[in-house]
């Protein structure tokens, strides 16, 4: 077998079949809907991703069109369900407008808007001819929501009630609205209630901004697309900006599930405030399982490469060709970065996922009218969203380092997907605004909790219970035995305490004067570490569940090895100055840690990884299955196109040799 | 005054004027030059940087084969000193073929190559006629450059001696070679010698790959474009391809100012096997300064807009307009992210420069046979490259984070500096490879002085002399009150300890039986806690010789930051496990570090950065001197050329629509 198979030898000798695994990743059907939808995508060279990466980004954007169009196309004669056209969209791989029209547009057309008023959009919609965007954001103003200036003003137009919408000055133009830039001709904009004089709030408006028929834009409103965005992320998605100059409605476009106004021009307030909320942070609430999936495939692909790589340590054969060098996996320093990498993978995916079911079962709640499950899932949903975003993306790019310089090419599939999943830090709440909305829900319970010791909890502040016994600030971690780390208690106990070091050090500080504004950066930490809390205890969890046998005690391994990492690389220094550990726990719990991370055999990489079931097509030239790599780069530089492009660079060069005409 | 004018309203009252810092960090000359050459650039549309977002990979090549041209050129029509012509390829903003033309493929032949050799092709290369490239990774090789499969054989043709050089097989294709792919006509090959069947290991080759006169690859010359890369990086550097089949050269094409071939086709080593090294170097050791200055743009950039960015806390005028809002700086998450940041790029700048300094002097004795300063340098440059640009790379992303939603425009300027930096990590050296050099040098120091305590340390490694205390290991911080952590010599007494356990935790884990292999990961702690000391140390140096006075008080301050954020932020655990540090210690150390961050004003962050020096050219749109941050948004967006764009766009959505014909 030649060298380069190490990759293939190690799958013949994996210690357990990886579709084994495999379902407890996906939803059931995901597998079989992901193939058949490809095979019918794959018949188009429209959908060729090969190119992506040589193009400009209007051409981008021009090729996001293209694929829309033929989508929609697709849907209806392939009468495809609305699961098929999701995963249609999603297979595209990168954030388009139609997935905005899709996810932001339709659904919150369909949660927001009153049965009538989707019953008056949903055909529409269907038929393709209205396409939207969700457009809230403005040049001066995202997470300030309160503070955005577009406004949607009541008047009486003859016997009708009308809005007058409009964007007062440059700063409250709208600004990066996903599809909004080529694709939409309706927005669903975030306005400023104005009735009788008075501000009543954001409200949401369908706004129509282009001309259905001829896809210009209508009268008052000026609509384009703000250009590339920083490492070519979003390159396919047309982010858009639109601003309004007396610009009118018909009454019934503002969405009145919730609010609306009376048949008097009067205003009708939501009964709960809180329950248009719940289906507003559905995007929110699939990221972490989104972006989990995303380094699912670094991970993949570094894996894989890193087994084929070979450096150092060989000797030169007879045709002068190195032999016997070591694959780059077997050094500890791509191993402690690769295995980690591993199990974050799946606690992403596990959390997300069991997040995700639980979200749904309280929106369910949410619509006969109970709203008792919210706080706890907006605390999670934001406290996951802040911390999944920051470890997958850093996991991310610590994937492709480890590929050296081939990971570097855009063949290698990272530097795409790294673009497109970096914003998910800024957008849906930026992650150094949403930790307070955490902290001042935990500061609350904690004052709840003084008054009361047995103040009901939700399951994930369950653990601020133990600030209410006496002993909890002399309290010290029983490990003894460093194998006493792989105690699911001792570890979650350690993680807990850190958790509550941070909310009541963060307490002191308000209760020292300090005003909000200064703690801002404590917020962020303490989310943080509440989120690893979360994800560790969930994680385990899921797992637990599982019936005995070696898919669990593969699992175990790798929620032990995530558990003990968050305890290693982000709370050991909280840890011993809280006094909870001591030096020598400290290092029998970094001792633990690296046996395990050294305990992973290669085979097992191979069967963690290969468990998520990527196709060749889902993956870069590095994540081949084959470990073909070299054969794979030197396929995508040598054809006919390239040949030109190079023709075309040598006229270049030539010309203007002689200090004179440029070409 | 406008409310977004915050920052110029800041700018009046600095405590300082930054120009009286300036010269602090800029070479004498530097800047002079620089608005020189940009003057002579901005003649030129070619030179108009804002289309680069807008750009393909292959037209982004093109442009920067026009622009090498161009500068070409200028040099000569504008009789531009050697110096003149390096600031206007850097003002370019983007590695380019042409320079590594200049930085390495001139530089490496001018001091690798004999007097002879580089007066035979100094001509040529100063005519324009020689281009070039340094062509030594292979698509299989990079790190282990011993393992390099290109193969230079020594023949007799007739009479005349001559190496036949060749890629024995696909994966010894060089490969990712920056200039090769479209520029250069002549590549710097690193190749195995053979003579008489024995290999001599690598040496360098200058290979003709292009013909002079028409630009076509030569016979037995397999070359090209490796095509685009992650994050749009290197996007105008044509990294190339290089299979060779028997291709001939001439014996004084192999660079012999070290090394060489006798009359009688014998191998002549080096004198010295450390010569060469000397100046192959040069490449990493002006990485640090080089990295820095990326971080100054971006933290400029970062600092101006959030004073003029407002987010929450005001209320509604009358004119629907929010007043009174918050500038996003005085949030503690902003500040303490872009504070420590602007400490850091202090001390990456004027570390990187004294140590470059150094470097050169090092080079000077070097020439004069005198190599005892070798290893210092090559420890520092080694560990200085591996801290330096993974801090960088990450302040940078951190910066852009910090301005929310627009820091992800392509328009902000972001996106470009750190696609471009970020290999940096990867190139000149892995920075998981290097760091075992630094290890092995640290390793050797100790061993050293358990044999001689009296064994003579070098300035960088004077610290390890320490152990030889008996009380070492029992040594404990003597700080009690929290301002004693502002006296330098604790500061630095706490790095050393660090990275000294960390250096024995290392040895006895070798000692303990463990193979090198198995500790690469803790050789990557080891070298950045060593570089982290070197950088407090050398950044502390550098001001303290500063006559007193506001500018040395001022960067007195940015020390301190810097040093007691190293100490908080990658330090604490190391320390508290070392019981070098008590909880208190470490509550008083990150009592003391907030403090003076909290106490850092805007003025002294506009100060800060205004001292670098930059011009609203060199920045992007969040970073306009006068704050005009969304004027500037606006005026990007708003072009004849995008409004092109948006009708075609506005075709291409429309058509298909029936489900019919595709443009
Ligand atoms: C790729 C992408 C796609 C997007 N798509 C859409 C879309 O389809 N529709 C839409 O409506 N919007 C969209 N957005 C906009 C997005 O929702 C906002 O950018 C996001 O909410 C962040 O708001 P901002 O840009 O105003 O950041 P800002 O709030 O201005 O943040 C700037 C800085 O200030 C800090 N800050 C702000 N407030 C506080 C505070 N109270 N305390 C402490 N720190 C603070 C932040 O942490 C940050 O460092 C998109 C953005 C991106 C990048
Ligand atoms: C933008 C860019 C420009 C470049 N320009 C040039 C150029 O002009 N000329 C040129 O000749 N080359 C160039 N290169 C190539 C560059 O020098 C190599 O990519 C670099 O040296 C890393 O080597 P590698 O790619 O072989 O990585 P590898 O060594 O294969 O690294 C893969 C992984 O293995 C790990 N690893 C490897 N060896 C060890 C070990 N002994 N111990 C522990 N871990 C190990 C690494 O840390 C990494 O995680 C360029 C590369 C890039 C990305």
């Amino acid at each position: 077998m030649s060298e380069s198979n190490l990759l293939v030898q190690t799958r013949a000798s994996l210690p357990l079949d990886p579709t084994l695994i495999t379902p407890l990743l996906h939803r059931p059907g995901v597998l079989d809907r992901r193939a058949r939808i490809h095979t019918t995508l794959s018949k188009d060279p429209l959908f060729n991703k090969s190119v992506k990466a040589h193009l400009s980004y209007h051409q981008s954007q021009l090729r996001s069109l293209r694929i829309a169009r033929a989508l929609l196309n697709l849907k209806t004669s392939e009468k495809w369900s609305e699961e098929d056209w999701i995963e249609a969209i999603r297979q595209q791989d990168d954030p388009m407008g139609i997935s905005l029209h899709q996810d932001a547009f339709v659904a919150v057309l369909k949660s927001q808007g009153s049965d009538a008023q989707w019953a008056h959009w949903k055909p529409l919609v269907e038929a393709g001819k209205v396409t939207g965007c969700y457009a809230q954001t403005e040049l001066a103003h995202g997470s300030n929501v309160a503070g955005l200036e577009t406004r949607a003003t009541l008047f009486k137009d003859g016997k009708e009630w009308k809005f007058r919408v409009e964007t007062p000055r440059t700063e409250s133009v709208k600004w990066w609205i996903g599809g909004l830039g080529h694709l939409a001709n309706h927005a669903l904009v975030q306005a400023q209630l104005w009735i009788d004089g008075e501000c009543k709030g954001p409200h949401l408006f369908v706004v129509p901004v282009r001309d259905i028929e001829n896809h210009r834009p209508l009268p008052g409103v000026v609509v384009g697309n703000i250009g590339p965005k920083a490492y070519g992320g979003f390159s396919a998605t047309d982010n858009g900006y639109l601003g309004l100059k007396d610009v009118t409605i018909p009454v019934d476009f503002m969405l009145s599930r919730y609010a609306g106004i009376t048949p008097e021009g009067g205003y009708k307030a939501a009964k709960h405030s809180k329950l248009s909320y719940g289906s507003m942070v559905a995007l929110r609430a699939g990221i972490p399982e989104a972006v989990g999936w995303v380094l699912a495939k670094g991970v993949t692909t570094a894996v894989r490469y890193c087994l084929v790589r070979r450096q150092f340590g060989g000797s030169m054969g007879p045709q002068g060709v190195l032999e016997g060098e070591t694959a780059v996996v077997d050094y500890a320093s791509v191993k402690f970065r690769l295995v980690p990498l591993l199990a974050r993978t799946y606690a992403t995916i596990l959390t997300g996922r069991a997040f995700f079911d639980a979200y749904k079962a309280m929106l369910a709640d949410l619509m006969k009218g109970e709203t008792g499950g919210l706080g706890e899932i907006h605390t999670a949903s934001t406290a996951l969203k802040v911390c999944v975003t920051e470890d997958c993306v850093a996991g991310l790019e610590e994937a492709r380092r480890a590929c050296g310089g081939h990971g570097f090419s855009a063949h290698a599939g990272f530097g795409q997907w790294w673009a497109n999943i970096v914003p998910s830090q800024t957008y849906e709440g930026d992650n150094y605004v949403l930790p307070q909305q955490i902290t001042r829900h935990l500061l609350k319970t904690l004052a709840a909790l003084h008054k009361n010791a047995s103040h009901p909890l939700t399951p994930s502040t369950a653990y601020l219970r133990n600030i209410t016994n006496r002993l909890w600030s002399s309290q010290r971690s029983p490990v003894i035995t460093p194998s006493s780390w792989l105690k699911p208690e001792h570890q979650l106990a350690a993680l807990q305490k850190r958790s509550v070091t941070l909310l009541l050090n963060l307490a002191a500080k308000l209760k020292a004067g300090k005003p909000w504004n200064a703690v801002t950066y404590d917020c962020h930490t303490l989310a943080r570490a509440h989120a690893e809390l979360y994800i560790c205890t969930s994680f385990r969890s899921t797992v637990s569940a599982l019936p005995d046998g070696q898919v669990k005690d593969f699992l175990t391994k790798l929620v032990n090895i995530h558990t003990l990492h968050t305890l290693v690389h982000s709370s050991l220094s909280d840890l011993l100055e809280a006094g909870y550990i001591n030096p020598t726990q400290s290092r029998s719990l970094k001792e633990v840690y690296e046996k395990l991370v050294e305990g992973v055999t290669r085979e097992e990489m191979v069967l963690g990884t290969d468990a998520f079931g990527f196709q060749d097509w889902e993956l870069g030239v590095l994540g081949r299955e084959d470990g073909g790599v070299y054969g794979g780069l030197w396929e995508e530089v040598r054809s006919e196109e390239r040949g030109r492009e190079a023709e075309e660079a040598r006229q270049v060069w030539l010309s203007g040799r002689d200090g004179k005409a440029k070409l």
